[in-house]
């Protein structure tokens, strides 16, 4: 079938790649309707890996996918040809401990779309469990279906944060993720949420289009702590790291009250400094979150009530005929886009 | 100063009533602005007692109050006169084993304003404890401040429910209760709010003012599993009940999901059967609430951020020298009507 | 293969029974070594039905079952022929819903011994997913091994009940049940625990086995309540409520502190009243339970590290080939005895 | 009253010292009969500061009391003049937003004893608000009541690590406080609790007096994850970081199972690294402490019932009148020391 194969490191081909899967008896078959780039695509695109992910022979990229039912295996009920879905990228060996747990994300043996050497979505179809794709109601487009994964990252933050109705936020840094779990935490009860960027394109964005949910701080001008202290905000009941600064890191501590939590999402470069005595004398603790487990059903709820807003994220679409040119554009984003989404329609 | 007091039963005087109160130290004087009418100072007004309280010399009502500094004791630092404010009525022992362990409202010694032998905020100044009163954003008015107090049962409802973002709940009865509690559910994270009345004034009401986030079941057409079942839904994350009501009690059980909570807020006259078998088979939970603690800030935060929209709550409004026509009033209250104010300005 | 059978209701057979089980690939076959003898084996034995569950055709019984390892499937690594195992006899659909969020007990299509129309494991061996299987540490024996189902009841509601270090408890009911309730709450952290029971028999083994971990209330010399008051005992932070009667339900919120919770595990034959009011005004909570879920290795390392001593509760042994005799004692149980168990050595 | 001061750094007296304590209506008097040395009064002591607390007047030492009633206030009604009692040692604003909250602990304004300027207990008599003063059961001794203080810091961090019954933890440091964590963490439902450190004598102490309920790990002979890796240890649930060493927070992400937590203790000199992504690859969580809060009734209730066997860790006892040779001796504390004990009947 035709594919976006990424044959080694800065080397994609739209060409034909032979791929036998057999719809089993729990599987569904989708045909890839819309298709989000991620930065972790991004990645594999330019470095050829990801730390010890290392694509060693012909990869498909892709894993931020929704589409529509072709096929149902033998014992699937709750779907048929024709249903749309979005499909969750990771698939968890169903009775391993951690699943049987319900952190199916921790289990070891996780394989998840385009991360070697499992081959991604953009493709014509793929096969995948059913117990792991969802429904999309009729009120959801096919690219709203390929956000809900990079929205159920902030929804899992969102809810890791255990987020009392009327606490404040923080959201430190603006990219794709940040947004999505700004907006998470807002739509999950928080009465205020900040978010804070060095980007004048990315802050321009966010005003924009979630001027009214969310409140920018540009860090060209002042630093947290000195807006914060501006502003008459004794600190916020939670800290949301997306940034993976270091840096930021630092003022973190300074911006929660007592007994604040942070949940750290974005991924430095190698270790940060703690400062255990300051996060003592405030009993601050610290949530991480990997992925996101259990949680489609609820970002669909979300996004399909309203609460989550997720289309101005897509900034840019390219056809599925267009896809280098869609990794091109995206390995060099200008600051002012978020989502390049390739529409395989 | 003048009040309306309770003389006994029945006969409510508007008269000078002498009260001598002095601002200690840790306090504030406010003068009253705003006071809105509770079903328990009906209660009251019409039969005198209110279980084992009962009011056996003139007593002042009002609870649900705001208005503006006049004073504050020599320790308090945070507020100053003319400052706005509202004020949480119930006071506790500040040194005892339940308030040390953030939970005063279940201090035995809690007085609470207009329940004997306290007077209430029907008056034109009260003496209270700094600790217990809160700033009004410059966007809140008194009307709001007055409403943080019914407000606060449904966040503090909201809040012991551990709403998950996306989950969906039923609040069961459409007073002003059931309504604040839908409204904080809503405000909370959750995707989506059913609430189920039966008198058809209520439900035109809910309709007309929260058509946008409430979904209304008129119990008059069908009992509440035969509307989930008609609209596809399985089964609510959390059911609030606020209708005190035995019969809809039965039905709670059949309306959650595995793993469902339940909140009791209604006041049932007597014990309601409980199918502990039912409840097992879904390993299903309850939450009870007396009052609400430490959320007088979570509600001012979400009112004045807009969330929780509680102004079309107040649909009359009545002078203080009218404040016996408002409780006649109050005590015949008209389906269509849910709070009704007294301005005390 | 020999069997015991329940050809209908009060008629056992240990009889040649042809079972037809190949081992799949994540499967593992067990010798059974030991099968205790629960509450509902006697009533499927006496009334040939629970509730719903109808014994239609013949059915073996037994599912408190430990054995040995005599082979495994293909996929299978943990496990290899001549391991000491434990079995948990409910089995999930592995990917339903429910299993993935973590609570398989929930899921509606678990199959579990001994419940119609499944086979229980009163039989020479069993076939059983590798994934409910656990290794015996060396110190734990098969009879042991075949009290970890039960004690799983108690530990799944010690969980459940979040026991914080120090708390005081009362469990309701000295059964089987009850006594392993009581045993887990007090290995979990609870600095005293009371167990209330009006057979003098039951009170009497539980004096003389665990008298130092667990104080007896003895009904029939005063209620619960007045017990306390004798004590002065104020109420406790946790009651477990393992009677199922419905008297007993009535007086548990006057045994509880402001706070204090509830979890409830005996199973009344019909509705309880509950008193709303009287649990509002403490603001206590209800936790149910349903079998239980991810604890068996919990309940393995707790009896390995001696803190939950189980051996006590088997007073009576019988040999497999004397099973139908062991189920005649166990219908009509002395009040002395507590769990029967049959030895398929 | 006689007391033992510290007049400047390195410069102790135990001389007659003026105090004038009046009994307010809310606190009692009591007579201390046992004060321990705690490290923190070693550190005035020895540097006359503690980061930016500083010894700038004479200062009497001690905060590790209990004693006995002289004299109530007018409102105190649960104490009487010959009641032993233990004393919480920081005194929260009793109307601030924290203590309201339940955490008075993270008070900004709370005064804490032998914390500049507040003076210690090392004198006759101390003055206390009663709802921070406890009875001592009869079964407990006055050193056992001093022993409350420390033992409360491993109960609240048991406490806030949640531990669920069967859990394994591993406490990271022998000291004082390594030791109470350790016990509380057993006394709180672990099956198992590990214990490292590297003073040979600190090992010897814990093997010969908890060898039963800990197991040692002599880091002099291997490091952690080697141990664990030798024992086919996969990794413990918690963590308990009591050595405020850089060096061993770097070994912690290693030991945890997915989905562990980490409670952080001890109080490094600078910033630790933090290593974010093995973090979130198992999702783990830290939880901090400073100093504890509603924990003392739990840690009386853990040693009176006998699950918290603190009586061994008092090596040593020093009368009132030795006082100054007690603290040189603290100071060049022998490895096979825990807790000097001063005894002031």
């Amino acid at each position: 079938m035709k594919a976006l194969v990424l044959e080694e490191k800065k080397n994609l081909s739209l060409r034909d790649y032979p791929i036998l899967e057999t719809t089993g008896p729990d599987d569904i078959k989708v045909a890839v309707k819309a298709c989000g780039i991620c930065g972790s695509d991004i990645h594999y695109y330019l470095d050829g890996r990801i730390g010890d992910f290392i694509v060693k022979e012909p990869m498909i990229l892709g894993h931020e996918a929704s589409g529509i039912v072709v096929e149902t295996g033998g014992n699937v009920k709750n779907f048929k040809a024709g249903d749309r879905v979005c499909m969750e990228p990771g698939v968890p060996d169903f009775k391993s401990a951690e699943t049987l747990k319900g952190m199916y994300n921790l289990d070891p043996s996780v394989r998840f779309w385009a991360t070697p050497p499992m081959h991604g979505t953009l493709r014509e179809t793929v096969v995948h469990p059913a117990a792991l794709c969802f429904k999309l109601p009729d009120n959801m487009t096919q690219h709203e279906g390929a956000l809900v994964e990079p929205a159920a990252i902030g929804m899992w933050a969102a809810k890791k944060a255990r987020i009392q109705p009327g606490d404040t936020a923080l959201v430190t840094g603006g990219g794709t993720i940040g947004i999505v779990t700004a907006l998470a935490a807002e739509a999950s009860g928080c009465s205020k949420v900040f978010i804070s960027e060095i980007k004048k394109g990315k802050i321009d964005f966010i005003s924009q289009n979630y001027g009214g949910k969310l409140e920018t701080i540009d860090l060209n001008q002042s630093d947290i702590k000195s807006y914060f202290d501006k502003k008459g905000v004794k600190g916020v009941d939670i800290v949301f790291e997306a940034s993976g600064s270091a840096k930021v890191f630092e003022s973190i501590c300074s911006c929660l009250v007592p007994g604040g939590r942070m949940v750290l999402i974005g991924m430095p470069s190698g270790p940060v400094p703690l400062d255990v005595v300051a996060m003592q004398a405030k009993e601050l603790s610290i949530e991480t979150i990997f992925r996101y487990v259990n949680i489609y059903p609820l970002v669909i709820n979300m996004i399909a009530s309203g609460k989550l807003n997720v289309k101005p994220l897509v900034t840019k679409v390219f056809s599925f005929n267009d896809s280098i040119s869609a990794f091109e554009y995206a390995a060099a984003l200008p600051e002012k886009d978020v989502k390049i989404m390739i529409d395989m329609e």
